[in-house]
């Protein structure tokens, strides 16, 4: 599941990853009005998200990290926010797992300097989406589950690999 | 109950104020291990303050608001810790109040430019206490709470204060 923290919308979006191939199961944002308690917006996006873990118990859960050029204000609020989703997470027993924008963007527009619209587009074209998500906040949490799906299958591949060849210079394997 | 949010140590303090006198119920710092992984840090720090609010059932929380003069990346670390802390106060039914570090060392000490030993010295002494607090996490944390109360107290004089003359005008008071 990938997470796209904000206090007024939170991304996510939930990948499935079968062999080569990956589906969007869910996605879709948790909005929080601007006139409730900052606390209880916090508390809407950490049940939203608990409630969304419980139903699809993914493996685990990816975070865009924040943009650096962000002013000291609203990176505190999106702080905020970040830390309640990572509390969910932790509550479920799941790891979480940061990537960058340029990272994420890297991983669905082979350019770390892609446009918002450039990466809804390659998300709904990835995913075999109808069209590209309407809303960016989801997108984005799309995004980053398939740059961290492909990581983990890159991974997952190399161990094996890595395996293999272990196991063939001791002998054992075909 | 005064906090001063930071994902490794976390200072609380918990002040009752019983007309003009204040006294210190409890204090001291939630510490996690830097080993953790960071959601389980998180889930720490929230599982103390949830447990500190259930044992003393404080009327509000007041928060140490961040310094502005912080980078992006230590923003970011202390709003996640900030946002578990005002989530177990709004699941306690609880709001939170803001201080800047400058209204929170004017309220103690008199002045905005006061030191972290002032900030100690004066929390101790206006407290009571036999000698400073040793943590400055948990002096912070006190002296939110001296500052959320003594601002409170003043709301509640002036409030008092503005029906009894509401009530004059009226010809209904003595």
């Amino acid at each position: 599941m990938g997470i796209d923290p904000g206090v007024a919308s939170t991304g996510f979006g939930v990948v499935r990853f079968d062999g080569g191939r990956m589906s969007a199961l869910d996605g879709g944002v948790i909005e929080t009005p601007a006139a409730l308690d900052p606390g209880r917006r916090l508390a809407r996006i950490h049940g939203a998200v608990s409630d969304l873990l419980d139903r699809h118990e993914p493996d685990s859960v990816a975070l865009e990290d924040i943009y650096f050029g962000r002013n000291v204000r609203s990176a505190v609020a999106v702080g905020q926010a970040r830390g309640v989703v990572m509390l969910a997470a932790a509550q479920a027993g799941l790891e979480c797992f940061d990537y960058t924008p340029q990272a994420v963007k890297m991983a669905v527009c082979g350019t770390g300097g892609a446009s918002k619209a450039q990466v809804q587009r390659m998300v709904g074209a990835l995913l075999g989406l109808e069209g590209p998500p309407s809303s960016d906040h989801a997108a984005d949490a799309l995004a980053v589950a398939i740059c961290h799906g492909n990581r983990a299958a890159f991974e997952l591949a190399a161990g094996a690999s890595q395996q293999a060849s272990q196991a063939q210079a001791a002998g054992v394997a075909p």
